[in-house]
C-alpha cells in the first residue's frame, strides 16, 4: 500500500493498522450480517465498542472516578460553547489565556455566552510564548482558568500546566493522550479526536462530576454535560464510526506504551526536528520562544522566506504532504502527531538537511 | 457476503456497494498514499467530495437557491436547540406539534431557549395521529410552526405539509430525500443523516438565507447557521467519514431515480406490509390512524400481546433484526428507508403471513 508523509496539523495520519482493520470490517462486523455503522447504536456489539471506548480513555489517561469522559460531536468548537453555557452560573466570570488562534476563539465563545475575559494575551507580540503564572491577571469572581495546551496554528505549547487556586478548563486537541493531565487542577479537559485519536467527528469531554448538579436547567438537551453524563454519551445516536476508529487507535495506543510512551515519543521526535533547524547555521529558524516549543506541531521559518515555495514544492516531490503553515502564519509547520510513524520525522530531517546543504 | 434483513429505525441499513465502495476507498484515497480520513479538510480531493456532497442534496432535495444548506454535528438532537438559538428573537413565541417523542423533545428544548408552546399535542389519544390545520391552535407573536414530519417511535406520518401563514421548520429526520418538501413554506428543514443518508454524526440542515442577518451576535460560533453558511460547513473539521459516505448514498440515490423514486418506493413497500396487516383476519393490527401511517416506521402490534415475544424471536431465527418496537411503546417496528433491499421488505410479508397462518 502506497503511504506518503503526511504532517497534517488535523485530521490526522492514523496508524495503518487501523485504516487496514476498518476496511476489513466495514461490510460486516464480526459475521453479523451487517456493519457496525447499521447497527442499532443500542446493540450488544455496538455497546461494547462504544463502552470500551470510554475504558480504554479512563485507563489511558489514568482520568480519575470523579471525571465523567464524554463523548461530543462538534469538535473542540462547539465546546468553545458549551463550557460556558454549563459553567458560568450568573454573575461569574471566566478567565481566558489567549497564546494563539484556539485560544482567542474559546474567549469569543465565552464572551458569546457570559463574562470572559482575557487573562493575558500574546497577540501584540504576534503570539511567540505561553505566559508564566505570574503574568495572568485573574479578576475577582473568576470561575475557571481556560488554557489552550497547545496552539497547533503558531505551535507553542505550555510547557507547565498552572497551579492557579481557580481551577483551569484546558482545549487539550493537540496534545491529550500525549503528556499526563493533572486532573486535580481541572474541571474540564476537552479536545476534538482529529489529532491523536482517530478520525474528525466528535469532542473527548472530561468533566468533573461534582459540576454536573449546578448546570442550569435552561441549556438544551444536547448541551448539556449532565445529557452526556446520565446516559453514558448515548442519549442520542452517537457518531458510530469515529468511536468505533479512536477505539481502535486507542487499542494501538495502548499496545505501543500508553502515555508514557507517547510523550517521551513526542518528546525525541519533535527534538530531532528542532535539533535540525536550530543546527542548520540559520538556514532555518523557530518563531517561537525555545521553552514553548511545541512537541506535536512544529512551526518553522526559512532565513530566506523567498526560498520557502522551493521548499515546499520539493517536499510534495518527495512525497512530504501538508508541510506548508497555516494560511494565516505563513512558512511551514510539520505536525507529529501519535500515528505518524517515525520513518516520517526521520525523511523529515534528512531532507530538511538536505535541503538546507543544497541551497544554504 | 453475509447480510441480515436489518430493520433498524436508524442507524440504517446501507446500499451495499456503499460499503463495498467505503471499505476499498478507505486505506488509500484515490492512490494519494493516504486515506480520505487522513486528509486536510482543506485539500482538493476532500473539499470535492465536500462541495459534491452539497451539490447532489441541492439537486435531489430541488432545494432552491434562497436556501442554504449546511452539514451541522450532533444530530437532529443539536438542531432542537439551534432552531430556536437562531430564530427566536426577543419576545417572538414558538408554536409545536407535538405528534410524539420527537416532537416533544424538539418542544421541550424551544422551551428552554425560548417562548414555546404546543399548537397541538397528541399525548392525551397515545398519540397516533397528527393533526388536521384546523386542529392547531396558533397564538399572535408565533415566529415559526415546527412540525416533526414523521415520527419514528410511533410510525406517524403528517400526510400534508400545512399552510399556515407562520412559517413551518421540519425535523424531517425519517422522510427527507424520500417525500418532496415545498420550500417556500418552510424556513428551516433539518434532519439527522442516519436514516435516509448515510451513518450517523451529523445533520442536514436546510436554512432560508433571507434568516441568516436577524440571527443574534450573540449565538455562538457553532451554534449560528451564519457561520456553517459563511463557510460552506467548513468552519472547523467537518465530520469527513459521515460526509464521504452520505456522498456515495445521495450517487446511489440519484442512479435509483431520485426523490420521486423513493417516494414511489417508500409508498408501495409500506403498503405491502399494512396490507399484510390488514388482512391477516385481525392477527395484526395497526395502532395509528389510517391516514398517518408511516411510510417508513411501520409500528404493529399482534392482536394477542402474548404472542409477540414469540414473533420477535422466531424473526430473529429468520435473519429479521430490530423488529422490536421502540422500548417506550413495545410491539413491533420495521423501519423501510432507502437503504433497505426489496428482497428484505418481501421477506418479511412472507414471514409475517407465514407466522399468521401458523399461529393464527
Amino acid at each position: 500500500m502506497k503511504r506518503v508523509h503526511n504532517f497534517c496539523a488535523g485530521p490526522c495520519t492514523l496508524p495503518v493498522s487501523v485504516l487496514e482493520e476498518l476496511a476489513e470490517e466495514l461490510p460486516d462486523f464480526g459475521n453479523s450480517g451487517m456493519s457496525l455503522i447499521e447497527m442499532s447504536h443500542r446493540a450488544e456489539a455496538y455497546d461494547a465498542v462504544h463502552h470500551e471506548t470510554l475504558g480504554l480513555l479512563r485507563e489511558l489517561s489514568e482520568v480519575p472516578d470523579d471525571f465523567s469522559i464524554q463523548l461530543i460531536q462538534g469538535g473542540a468548537t462547539l465546546q468553545f460553547a458549551m463550557v460556558p453555557m454549563n459553567l458560568l452560573d450568573d454573575g461569574r466570570r471566566a478567565a481566558y489565556v489567549v497564546g494563539g488562534s484556539w485560544g482567542k476563539k474559546a474567549l469569543a465563545d465565552g464572551g458569546k455566552v457570559g463574562d470572559a475575559y482575557a487573562a493575558w494575551s500574546g497577540a501584540d507580540d504576534g503570539f511567540t510564548r505561553m505566559p508564566a503564572e505570574e503574568e495572568l491577571t485573574l479578576e475577582p469572581g473568576t470561575r475557571y482558568l481556560h488554557i489552550t495546551s497547545n496552539e497547533t496554528i503558531g505551535g507553542i505549547r505550555l510547557p507547565e500546566f498552572y497551579r492557579t487556586d481557580v481551577p483551569m478548563v484546558g482545549d487539550m486537541s493537540s496534545d491529550y493522550l500525549s503528556r499526563p493531565i493533572p486532573w486535580d487542577r481541572f474541571d474540564v479537559v476537552y479536545g476534538g479526536v482529529q489529532k491523536n485519536l482517530g478520525p474528525a467527528g466528535m469532542a473527548v469531554v472530561f468533566v468533573r462530576t461534582s459540576l454536573l448538579e449546578s448546570i442550569a436547567e435552561t441549556v438544551p438537551a444536547y448541551l448539556s454535560y449532565r445529557t452526556h453524563h446520565d446516559q453514558d454519551s448515548l442519549a442520542n445516536t452517537p457518531p458510530m464510526f469515529t468511536i468505533w476508529a479512536t477505539n481502535k487507535v486507542l487499542h494501538w495506543m495502548k499496545a505501543s506504551g500508553g502515555v508514557a510512551a507517547m510523550q517521551k515519543r513526542a518528546e525525541q521526535r519533535s527534538s530531532k526536528v528542532y535539533r535540525t533547524i536550530d543546527e542548520a547555521d540559520g538556514f532555518y529558524r523557530s518563531p517561537v520562544d525555545a521553552a514553548c516549543r511545541s512537541h506535536t506541531n512544529i512551526v518553522f521559518r526559512l532565513a530566506d522566506e523567498g526560498l520557502e515555495a522551493t521548499f515546499i514544492s520539493e517536499a510534495e516531490a518527495n512525497q512530504f504532504e501538508n508541510l506548508k503553515g497555516h494560511r494565516s502564519v505563513g512558512g511551514m509547520r510539520a505536525s507529529i502527531y501519535n500515528g505518524l510513524p517515525d520513518e516520517s520525522v526521520d525523511a523529515l530531517v534528512d531532507f530538511m538537511s538536505d535541503f538546507a546543504r543544497r541551497h544554504g
